[in-house]
């Protein structure tokens, strides 16, 4: 065959899949994964194609990393938290209860270790990740009753998944795992008496309001959530230099994309859920403590059995520490005196 | 002449010169920019070339946006409230006294309709605006004496640029504008009582906490200090289609590197800072809300006198009011709780 001319050869043709784990409803999320397909297309004069499928086209939603180490697809957009099962280390992916807020994610994932720790981690599931997208601070979701003493979560059967379910078994709740589809007929039912979803945006398509009416805050299991895209390995290290260059910097694009999009709709979709009839209440202090010493029972245990989570949760752990420390100090100290002032 | 291949006329050879506002030795700011210029490179294989000079080189940092607009240069990254003096307008593009936080002003570009404001303000400067950089909210600098009250502000000589020092001066403050460099020798001698740089990672290189070791937060003039690119208009319009989405994403990477970096340095910087003699203390309520009544006469009288400025600031106050309204609700719950617990 005759060699190609060396520009042809610098920018291929270039065809991925990527499967979202998120239904296309979730246009904020599933929009993140569209939203860096489009933008690295651009880049490429058309050359580097990413087509989006939704939960369900190629495989399941919660399927979409195995998809990915299996080469069944070359990319993934995911929470990395829904692998809990696999190994609990996915979870710092996206979110662990009493973690990092957004921003610190951010640092963490950019310039605090945290994507060394997570890419050498993510070697054993053939996986490359690309920070990708943040919800910010969620809500806790959801409650039929409300909930006033740590004794109130004693029986609560809750919709919550992974390592916030685990946390709220030690106070005596009931977790379980139900599709978002699912979520509204079982509060509506009784057969579960609290669910927890996202957020004002996402939630209020769901209806819950006429089914439980306290909407609580924090989410203290996910203060940033962090999504990610998934290259399967090999498909990345033979894509061109300049292609992994442009996908990498749409990915970073698409973290803020999907971050102020959220804070863009968020505000006016929770006017809209008071005004429905949510009462919205704050987590007593005394049960965020209770929940607290229970997650940090949870993590002893946990790196007591598994070296993986104990090498990255040592890590995270000094970080942690140290941005608290700063935060403190200018930013919550501006944003405590603003957000409550007459201006 | 003979006509280029079709390939080569999409991926021509650019080479742009951005001047830079700051010294290398800010090299938080500064290597933003290069970090930009690198991204769109390698993103190009090497075909459209950046070359960053820092200021003075070819400019004063301060007259950055004027050589943009003239053609000098293609491209500069500058903080537009440095431009004040030509209109206060400018201001929104970086931080207003009291404004958003880090994370609402990027909502408020990427997707609360600041982008598309700013866009048309900048038209008459030649200039097509890009975020790249924040800093976070800053400290509100290095004081010799306590500001115990808002008395305490009355005939204090403080190093403060644009309108934050218009601000202070309703509380009988005088603002100066002086250099980085020059700023220890005055505060040293006494020419000046205060002076406000950045945060801790930057301000420790400066030494101030021997000269005046009162350390005051937050800096409620910039709860958030974004920095952006500013392309010359027709540079901009004459870039291929590919190039000009390879400089966007950048330019949003660009966004989070330089705030990851502050989020991940400042901790650090800050303990040394108090190790090494800085005395930490937060603005008193009182002087705040003095200063927040001073911020507000400045915009009332800034409105009724200049169109362009009302134009933003309606619109900005409006996006401000809903943001405040929900970041005090899970976002600030979980700041509050987490930062000073246990953990």
């Amino acid at each position: 065959t005759l060699a190609a001319p060396a520009i042809a050869q610098s920018a291929p043709e270039v065809k991925w899949r990527c499967t979202s784990s998120f239904p296309k409803s979730l246009d904020t999320i599933y929009g993140a994964a569209e939203y860096v397909a489009k933008r690295v297309e651009a880049a490429t004069d058309g050359k580097f194609q990413i087509r989006v499928f939704a939960a369900g086209e190629i495989v399941p939603g919660l399927q979409a990393v195995d998809a990915v180490q299996a080469g069944t697809v070359e990319l993934c957009h995911t929470a990395n938290y829904y692998y809990v099962g696999k190994d609990p280390t996915f979870a710092f992916d996206t979110a662990v209860p009493f973690g990092l807020n957004t921003r610190q994610q951010m640092a963490w994932m950019y310039q605090g270790g945290g994507m060394e720790l997570m890419r050498e981690f993510f070697k054993d599931y053939n996986c490359v990740n690309f920070p990708c997208g943040h919800t910010g601070a969620q809500m806790g979701g959801w409650f039929r009753k409300e909930i006033k003493t740590p004794a109130d979560l004693n029986g609560l059967k809750m919709r919550i998944g992974g390592f916030a379910g685990q946390v709220l078994q030690k106070l005596g709740a009931v977790p379980q795992q139900i599709a978002g589809g699912d979520i509204y007929p079982a509060l509506e039912k009784g057969t579960i008496d609290a669910a927890e979803w996202v957020g004002p945006y996402d939630d209020e398509k769901l209806g819950f309001q006429k089914v439980a009416q306290y909407y609580y805050y924090p989410g203290w299991w996910e203060g940033g959530a962090q999504l990610s895209m998934m290259a399967n390995s090999t498909a990345w290290e033979n894509l061109p230099k300049a292609y992994k260059q442009i996908f990498e910097s749409a990915c970073a694009d698409g973290n803020n994309y999907m971050l102020a999009r959220y804070d863009a709709l968020n505000p006016t979709a929770l006017r809209r859920l008071v005004a429905n009839g949510a009462q919205l209440r704050p987590f007593p202090k005394e049960v965020l403590e209770a929940c607290l010493k229970a997650a940090n029972e949870l993590y002893a245990e946990t790196t007591a059995k598994n070296a993986k989570f104990k090498k990255v949760f040592d890590e995270w752990k000094k970080f942690r520490e140290e941005e608290y420390l700063w935060f403190r100090v200018a930013e919550q100290t501006f944003d405590n005196f603003i957000f409550n002032a007459k201006v």
